[in-house]
């Protein structure tokens, strides 16, 4: 019909056209399609399509309440057919979204068990390291190590309503202090190896992260139940430039006495070197749950004063290690009792107002005690060492003994230790640069950064 | 009688000799004491003292609970004579603990609200300490700026007994991010103004917190809902470079349509500077609660399209700002549709699997976005707008998305999206700084810190 119109000719000329211009039609398309892939959207799409797709999203799947806030009043809700359309978090069973997997592989029982392969010269590779990586040098300042405070909790929700509350106000409290001294924080979820569950998983974690980040000069472990209770105080690094691992304990009382609470190790210090990953590999081997870790349960009971019956803990294990093997392992250990590097929190929570009567922070000791640790409260779990009301109530006021220097700074104060609520103890100023605050943690000096690269 | 044996003269001399004396020994006495309470017992008491107190109070103290872990086998408890006794977390009533105080002075009506003091000449203020402070500088590198990232809840435990689960895996979440980032966190659990209750708290904060931290180039304010899911995506703060305050949003929707979630306020930047504390200052007068707070809400429904009718919120109250006052503010601030600042979690959750077989993170957008929140979830809360199973099983999967990317850097990886458990994906080597993570995330480049005090 066109060729009958047009002539053969001018037919075939309007199909070339027509062909090039559909190539050249598709070859636009093509490319549009492939610039708004690796562009975005949001560049090429209209924004009225982004936006309109959240909008048909939020009219398809709110749930049935009534008086919606951030969704729109026509809202119908449209129930999945085979799911649970509660709103109500009181009624919701979390079990049901708890997924378990396989169950974990059995280890080999013949394998003796191992932290990773035997490295031995750490040292060496740390340093060729350092020295190729300027920008990620292990000293802040001189006599400032970069250092990692590591801590943790369980992937799974506590046992009961408060323990995360709990854990969320240790992590909040130990991110205040870690800002204020220029330390970072890795907050652990992962069990890395099911074998050595329960308190002997920090063993793997530690090696872990020291052997990734060879920029980092001390590892600060610190139990989820240890609170930062003097936002003052700096480790006094330079006392330790001699030795790799710092615990709160007395040398009598491990060495002469072997008594189990000899030194604690819910928060200690370890430098990243060779040595370090040495007593980690001596220090496993009690860990392994099942039967190794009941047996060696056994020995340390036997072995330790005053340990009662329960499976190898990493504390108990760290006791005896040193007391067998001082030789090996005891120069380069400090057992730190001049400062609360951990603090055990029953002979301290009561003392809190005569503190503030008497003392002020920045002294760490039993004045001012740097860490309150609540050994015992397991307050995530079901049952605890200690009356609930006495654990919660002192962790309460412990944290609010630490948060009140963290609110000084910007002119607040808890009403009391007991209470969560806040007042104003300084009034605003349009100079707000003149004031100080008495602690003088607003702009402190160990939070100034100079870099140097010294490799020590 | 004394005289009558020595003769007069020699008791005089006996008598000053013992009067030195006793003065000696006082002045020592006194010495000694007043050292020990000035460098701690440790240094002058038997560390058996000092463990002997820890020791005594372990033995009367302890619960009733036959296994007991870090105590003394031989603990007898006694109970306190008018406290709950159980060690028993789940049958707690925490509101036993909760201490309300007294309750909250009510404003003057009369009196308008303020966030603080008129300041007008910030920049000035701030240029001024900047100089003066060369080791706070405001730029950590040359276009990488000092930032605060903002966060934080309730000082309450959650409603239900999974809130606090989920805040604290999305601060861990916001820790992780961070820390690769170089950024710090400050977690507010204070209610600093009564009157700036709920969504508007975040508004006295901000301000003091830019007010006190003149080192602090961009504040970034995130919510507590919010969770990074790209770890490897660093903001473009170059772009900003003329802008001051950046929300995730599209200028049609709110120039144009006037639409209430034409952006969103729960994830922003906000640079330290006067027009920030002057934009502060005019997005406040919605906030104090009650009759101002209701009267301006219905304002709110009735001139942003799409609005349901409930008090003022923040996010409503900028867009309405922002609306009216273009000329005034619109130069300054930044609507970025291009990644996603804040992400809407209904439109990304369900793709996470596709987009772990098709992209990568780093790129922040849609294929991979920056941040996922959950408007609307409310985990913290009695009832959310959506399905509670639907909310919760998402927040895991999200959680788990960008933890892969922290976990991949250390060779492990979830076991799938809804797993908490982690399965090795590298295995150990004697030489582990041969390793590179895929991601390059171990030693990022925008962690690598070099000081220049450029003040912009």
């Amino acid at each position: 019909m066109l060729e009958w119109c047009l002539g053969a000719r001018r037919v075939r000329q309007v199909q070339r056209t027509a062909c090039r211009g559909t190539l050249w039609f598709l070859s636009l398309l093509l490319t549009f399609v492939v610039l708004r892939g690796t562009i975005g959207a949001g560049k090429f799409g209209t924004p009225e399509q982004d936006f309109n797709e959240i909008r048909e999203h939020l009219i398809h799947s709110r749930g049935r309440r009534v008086e919606p806030r951030r969704v729109l009043e026509e809202v119908q809700p449209e129930p999945e057919s085979d799911s649970d359309q509660s709103n109500n978090y009181a009624n919701f069973d979390i079990s049901k979204i708890l997924v378990d997997d396989e169950p974990e592989e059995k280890p080999d029982p013949n394998k003796p068990y191992s932290l990773g392969p035997k490295i031995s010269d750490w040292d060496q590779q740390r340093a060729e390291w350092l020295k190729n990586n300027p920008e990620f040098p292990n000293f802040i300042r001189p006599n400032k190590p970069r250092v990692l405070l590591v801590t943790g909790s369980s992937p799974k929700p506590c046992e009961n309503p408060v323990g995360d509350h709990y854990l969320l106000k240790s992590i909040k409290n130990k991110i205040d202090y870690c800002r204020l001294h220029g330390i970072e924080i890795f907050y652990n979820m992962a069990l890395l190896d099911a074998e050595m569950a329960g308190f002997w998983a920090k063993l793997p974690l530690i090696r872990k992260l020291l052997l990734s980040h060879p920029e980092i000069e001390f590892l600060w472990w610190m139990d989820s139940d240890a609170m930062f209770t003097d936002m003052a105080f700096e480790v006094p690094w330079e006392r330790y430039k001699d030795h790799n691992f710092v615990m709160h304990g007395w040398n009598e009382m491990v060495y002469d006495d072997k008594n189990w609470i000899g030194l604690n190790t819910g928060s200690f210090l370890l430098r990243n070197c060779q040595w370090s990953l040495d007593i980690l590999d001596a220090w496993a081997p009690m860990g392994p749950k099942g039967k190794i870790r009941d047996d060696a349960g056994k020995i340390l009971t036997r072995e330790l004063k005053g340990r009662p019956v329960f499976e190898a803990d990493d504390q108990s294990a760290m006791v005896y290690l040193l007391m067998k093997g001082r030789d090996q392992w005891g120069n380069k250990v400090y057992l730190e009792s001049a400062y609360y590097l951990h603090g055990y929190w029953g002979i301290l929570v009561d003392r809190y107002e005569e503190m503030m009567e008497n003392y002020h922070p920045g002294l760490g000791d039993h004045r001012w005690p740097l860490v309150t640790h609540f050994v015992g409260c397991k307050p995530c779990g079901k049952f605890g060492d200690y009356p609930v009301e006495r654990c919660l109530r002192q962790m309460d006021r412990a944290y609010n003994f630490g948060d009140n220097q963290i609110l000084q700074i910007y002119g607040f104060t808890h009403k009391s230790l007991a209470s969560r609520r806040v007042k104003r103890v300084r009034n605003e100023t349009s100079n707000p640069l003149d004031v100080k605050d008495e602690l003088g943690l607003l702009h402190p000096a160990f939070k100034a950064v100079k870099i140097s690269s010294t490799v020590s």
